[in-house]
């Protein structure tokens, strides 16, 4: 497990929260890793959240995640120019933190609402719950 | 329930991901949260983080989350000037979000260790595990 554990560029000291939001503390990161849980792999995908990213901000994060090993970008075709993105195990692995986000935020902003297709991936077991 | 839940000024979406990232999604809200939790009350505390916050982010997260009822100001003592802070039952509700956050870092970036308080809390069941 340690041979495969990020390495980060900088870091602001050694706590565990405080190098996580290091690679995570934004208001985007998250959304990116949302949406390709939830099976939107192509840029034109993920560009269309209904955040409404900003493209360059988009392509700063999927560059980011990419080069920490969260994201891989994958040809769609083999010898094709079309790529898309998915998440690497590594990147999975953040399902459950996303799920327990998801959860507070549910349990404690008004008017909140997970989107359908999470809906149907909790209820087959495959979305995680907090 | 309902009734108790946070308003947003502003969101981008009704996807409570991206709520709770409107409300944590920087750099420092959670390291805040995570010192109120190890037992840190006052301002100076808080600003001595190992992070080293800049002082006028700290007071402006600090205002956030008192206005978003998160954490509250208390009087040291009744009629006395000094105050410090503390989380509100809302706030400590995030306890859950940070032990998986923590739990995250622990096992996917190299060279991340608890702080000495937060694992004796874990030991006595007080801070949560992911």
């Amino acid at each position: 497990m340690a041979s495969n554990q990020l390495k980060l560029p900088t870091r602001r000291s050694d706590c565990p929260v405080a190098c996580t939001m290091d690679l995570l503390g934004d208001k985007w990161t998250l959304l990116i890793i949302r949406d390709l849980v939830r099976g939107r792999h192509r840029y034109m995908e993920l560009a269309q959240a209904e955040e409404t990213i900003p493209t360059n901000l988009l392509s700063e994060r999927l560059e980011r995640l990419i080069e920490c090993s969260l994201v891989e970008r994958r040809l769609l075709l083999k010898g094709g120019k079309r790529t898309a993105y998915y998440l690497t195990d590594k990147g999975r692995s953040l399902t459950k933190v996303l799920g327990v986000i998801a959860d507070w935020g549910l349990e404690h902003i008004e008017k909140t609402k997970l989107a359908p297709e999470i809906l149907e991936m909790r209820a087959r077991g495959e979305a995680s719950k907090g």
